[in-house]
């Protein structure tokens, strides 16, 4: 296979060490420990940035549990809207205000906004610059602020990949920062931390999971340990959501660890024709990128018919609303937006439909399949 | 649970980056030319040892391929017999006398015994000091020499765990170097390296994977990673071993994933009966680890019924031969020797029978497992 997926040997670097278990947050403050004291011994800042994802915004046990002292910087991270490089910049710009140039670690937690933000801000007091400067391939040239990654809802596997998602307003350029400079050096894996999420939320992003890993074991690019990866994470998913409460510890902790395989499962293989879909109704209609992946479902009868009758399964077993007719009224333009901001992922779809995929996927054709959502 | 085995959160020290794809081989070269520039930039010393599988003795376009230039260190491993504490101080010795105090990088490239000895030269280099003065938990003070490793045959898992097995002969301990600077900050899996292995070899060390996880997921501790770990190798080398040739190059390649999630399992995991009883011929018989696992399964159809089904029929399926008859004539103090060599292993006994394993693991009726193999 000569074609633009080929990229033959692949090189991974690995998320440096991981908690897992219920309980495992506190183990937070003796990681920090450590970090605050090779810093001390260095002359180095021991302060630790902590980038929260607003919801905790009200636990005031928070400063307490994520060992909070005097010097550190504690900021909530909005997650109405998805990362943007401004808003990084902004986070950035604080933060040298602050006197935080290099603080001893970064700490991210949260969902994929939150976690892709402190990834960005890693980064960014690492090497300087502005978030735009790398949204690309092996930009970075040198490591970031030593990071920690705890997500709070189950998977993105923004926990465990090499690129963290970000939109420049300016260009309309969605594409993250992607490196092994992005990878965070610690993740720590508390399924206690996702007991109070919504339940649409939590199975709208754990189907990221899901989604991502029917779609590459679907496609033409394929090798041994992707394809390893995507296989138990979809049978963690299957044993998730099929039947019973998706929601009990053990699924928790389940679908804990199926995004962070699934997240594995990325750095080796490629999405499909879903992402591409998804990411048109995010980048047109401002979708969330999860709920998204769940709404373009309705259309993927026709290509992916096992996973789709599973899908829907899924979706009644657990009782949960997927928004439907979000597409309806719109524009002719609205509609040629959606066709140009999904055909432009050109490696998935070569993935899903091979290199003609435009012979396919037409605008009108493109057109109908919107209109199903 | 609280038992012997109830560590409750768990902390994993993953593998830095790794290579993967046939061919990767070739991506050393680069990877340790940037070793060399770094220590070359810090007035270090820039040379390489490589430690190598005495098989690839004879290869003579061996040291090209590594990429060896002048300075580095090119040394066989004999791999008749498993790693001792002295052999690897012997190593060291050689290595300091040949002026390599520090060099800036050692490779280990071979099945098990060779990358658990390059993994325990780069800690002794590191850390000063006999091997014997490491074999425990966590005793290591500091990172060892940046380490690659490259296995040229599938299933032990070396390549991914935190240890390096080793027998201390004056006092009979095999017990490795636990700790998170045994991993291996680099992997290199390249399936054209197994293409030559011998057949039976290529099944018992396969097997090492198989076996950890079948015992694994029989446990009573068990835990949501580890499972998720091990059910995939076990489905890995049911496509291996299954049907068909296990030697084709795409079943090489699964093998190595196999082996590579199989060490991954290990790591938050407990193994079960046949690997006590597997050290026991080991010690005592002298038999590799691999082989005498196979050998075991002889015993366990009583206490895995379906994997000892499973197992004979890949047996039966790839036409491979498990030794017979070896403990056939041994005397009763050979007997109460496998016994003791056996039932010292707590944790993985107390995983696989409870707290009360001795009841049922008589000196009897050990014997008359160590008596069907």
């Amino acid at each position: 296979m000569a074609n633009i997926l080929d990229t033959g040997v692949k090189l991974v670097k690995n998320v440096g060490r991981y908690n897992i278990g219920a309980g495992s947050l506190a183990e937070l403050r003796g990681l920090l420990d450590g970090r605050r004291a090779q810093a001390l011994a260095l002359g180095q800042d021991k302060s630790v940035v902590f980038l929260v994802d607003e919801y905790f915004q009200d636990h005031s046990e928070l400063s307490a549990q994520l060992g909070v002292q005097d010097g550190d910087v504690l900021q909530f991270v909005e997650t109405a809207h998805e990362p943007k490089t401004g808003g990084i910049d902004g986070v950035v710009a604080s933060l040298h205000a602050q006197g935080k140039g290099l603080p001893s670690a970064v700490v991210g937690m949260g969902g994929g906004i939150t976690m892709d933000t402190a990834k960005a801000v890693s980064n960014l007091l690492g090497n300087g610059g502005r978030a735009a400067d790398y949204q690309g391939w092996d930009l970075l040239k040198q490591p970031g602020v030593f990071k920690v990654g705890i997500p709070t809802i189950s998977g993105t596997g923004a926990e465990a990949t090499r690129t963290c998602v970000m939109t420049n307003a300016a260009s309309g350029l969605k594409l993250g920062m992607n490196s092994d400079f992005t990878v965070f050096d610690h993740v720590i894996m508390d399924p206690q931390l996702t007991a109070t999420v919504p339940r649409n939320q939590y199975f709208y992003t754990g189907m990221d999971a899901y989604i991502h890993c029917i779609e590459s074991l679907a496609g033409s690019y394929r090798n041994a340990i992707g394809d390893a990866y995507s296989r138990e994470t979809i049978n963690l998913c299957r044993q998730v959501f099929g039947v019973g409460d998706m929601m009990t510890s053990e699924n928790r902790e389940r679908l804990m660890v199926a995004s962070f395989l699934g997240g594995c499962a990325i750095a080796t293989s490629y999405v499909g024709l879903v992402h591409p879909l998804s990411a048109g109704l995010s980048v047109v209609l401002g979708l969330h990128h999860c709920v998204a992946n769940c709404i373009v479902m309705r259309a993927m009868g026709e290509f992916y018919p096992q996973a789709y009758d599973e899908f829907w399964g899924m979706v009644d077993a657990q009782g949960v609303k997927i928004p439907q007719g979000v597409c309806a009224g719109l524009d002719a333009s609205s509609f040629e937006a959606l066709y140009s901001a999904s055909i432009v992922h050109a490696k998935p779809l070569t993935n899903a439909l091979g290199e003609n995929f435009k012979s396919r996927l037409t605008p009108e054709k493109v057109a109908d399949l919107f209109r199903l959502m």
